[in-house]
């Protein structure tokens, strides 16, 4: 099994030429899409995809690719670093992960206990050649994730290269300051729901039970001094609150999740990921 | 084989993560994606395509998941209602259907012959533990779908349930009144063309052959007392008429429908689903 | 194995039922989708998508559906063509075309040697009857495809005809003129990036090097006499530039294109598929 995640969007050929190559490669392959529509270049949200669905794949290579650096040999003009091609070996056996090195397979590694063995791929004898310079997907991680399915080994489809020295992934902590709980937007969705950094078990450790109505505050001043703000309600699912009403709720990924009913929580409280969120009762 | 119909679209994970617990629970299992692009809650679009595509699909699990009820233990402030999560036979046999008992099975199960037995899927001992509250999908109807497919029978599944207290979904009828064809709109898609509950079997009783004019109207008065309206060519195809023409055919699912080349019936008539249109020789 | 690209989109059971077909009539069939994202009656974007594929598919029947003409049996008051249906052989072998025929496997039968023998499909006794007005993909293109793939001969599903009068897609050529290089707009995507008709070998017959400045010029006046242009740099990626800055390189297909970082380069230049740029060393 090769499980595939992009964010290659499903307008072009892309991902349909990398089932080519995989096809090709190893015709028993069976691969499963887990989603292309990771918002373009966006790392932070390709990786907590790729964790979220890990836990309900089956033993797989997983094949992720979303990769600003791509061909690049030095930082670009907007400071987009360079970025090695890897594949690496996690503690959890029979689990593969091959994709750019630049934060995106972190998240996955750390829930399969660590990447314990890692191999620079840029190189690979799989790679087809000339590989270009904007689409390793096809050219470098594809083959290389098919050789890895038909049953090569990691020593065999690049160099060995530290597993200690890969790109790792930083997530900010949600953490209970003076009675309150400070979060982090980690996803703003197109609905303009909000992903946070928090569970359910750190709001429970406020005292705050499922029905509750809760402050959200935007951490920081605006110009002139106000904070975007919201009353919302702390339910189990979007049901919980009339339409334009905010609700906090557990969502499948089990995170905490801010949705408003027919409307943008994002807009609402005027955040982008990274923005810093206080929840506290009021 | 698995067929899979839902409103979950492509940018997220969702659709992937439910492919991974099927091939985690039923490794053999061909799955066949009919759409995740069903208008997201639209029960009546989503029961629509599926009844649309069951005649072209091989036995299977029919998977199909549009519900906005999921997680509700009572009927949400919007008034939306708390459902039970269903697997059902129909009177075709070699054929199962699973998903919410909210009326998206509805017209599949007519299609093939009526629901002869249903069991509750709820508490499945075939659910992944816990249940979320937003993600039956993945934690209830997927694994279902693949117990079904690797062979498990309805009673292994879940309770026994009464088909006959399953949610049905009332589809308007067309009928001739005064000369006239009254139809309704069942869809709106993207492009604003209309699905209509009519069959060019009901236009040919009343005597409308190929290449005539047909007067289309609103049947209901706008303020003002003006009803929308426009004249249509009954043709076969789009083609038929020059840019910005409406044009009456049969689509590809056998009901009538209305386009407009290059622009949107929907917004030349003003109609939303639900609304009446009458069709009438001038 | 059975490839399959369309402009049929993602938001409709269009995909599913054709998948259906084929899982019915060869359910040994491994289909790969290339893309169902071609722009909506685009046969040029197709049959470019086609052809950039194809040299990383396997050996197999390529299933392709861009069809404005469908079920037309004159031209359309829009100019629009009616069209044959075919199954075509080309040069190589283990391959095989199946689509409309209006240009869109013109490319692709180019790449694989030319057309040798061709069937008109419009009739197989492998298609769905009643055969629809608007879904020969369903009714006609996949069962003759799945009847390929599972080993049946041209000869029997359709008509033999001439490979000498299939329709053909010429595209524009690229050509030096005064020192410099008149190219033409093939594709204009979502983000306006440009793909142009021109090689890299082209470049560097002007003596262009990588990091050259280029100025790139539209081949028409505009009314008042001005032409839109713009500088651009020679390079690898996206990245080689600033924000808002031009960079012309070398594409995955290896064809030249043109895109502006995060902005059009289509709105820069005001094209459209088909103009002609013109690029010079300043």
């Amino acid at each position: 099994v090769i499980t595939f995640l992009s964010d290659f969007g499903c307008d072009d050929e892309f991902v349909g030429v990398c089932h080519g190559v995989i096809a090709k490669r190893c015709p028993g392959a069976h691969v499963i899409d887990i989603t292309h529509g990771v918002p373009r270049h966006d790392i932070r949200a390709g990786a907590l995809m790729l964790r979220a669905a890990l836990d309900y794949l089956p033993a797989a290579v997983h094949l992720a690719v979303v990769d600003p650096g791509v061909g690049m040999e030095q930082p670009s003009a907007q400071g987009v670093a360079a970025r090695r091609a890897i594949a690496l070996a996690p503690a959890t056996p029979d689990q593969l992960l091959v994709g750019p090195d630049n934060g995106l397979l972190w998240l996955a590694a750390e829930q399969l206990g660590g990447a314990r063995r890692a191999a620079d791929i840029a190189r690979s004898p799989e790679r087809l050649e000339p590989v270009s310079a904007t689409f390793h997907g096809r050219d470098v991680f594809a083959p290389v994730a098919a050789a890895l399915a038909c049953g090569k080994a990691l020593e065999d489809v690049g160099e060995p290269i530290d597993a200690e020295g890969l790109c790792r992934l930083e997530l900010p902590h949600a953490h209970v300051r003076d009675g309150a709980l400070c979060t982090h937007v980690l996803v703003v969705d197109r609905y303009g729901n909000l992903t946070l950094d928090a569970s359910a078990e750190q709001l429970a450790e406020l005292g705050v039970v499922r029905g509750a109505e809760l402050e959200l505050l935007h951490a920081e001043d605006r110009a002139g001094g106000e904070r975007a703000s919201t009353v919302a309600v702390y339910g189990r699912t979007f049901g919980d609150a009339p339409a334009g009403a905010a609700v906090l709720h557990e969502d499948s990924r089990r995170m905490l999740a801010l949705a408003v009913n027919r409307a943008s929580a994002a807009a609402l409280l005027r955040v982008a990921p990274g923005d810093e969120l206080i929840v506290r009762a009021p």
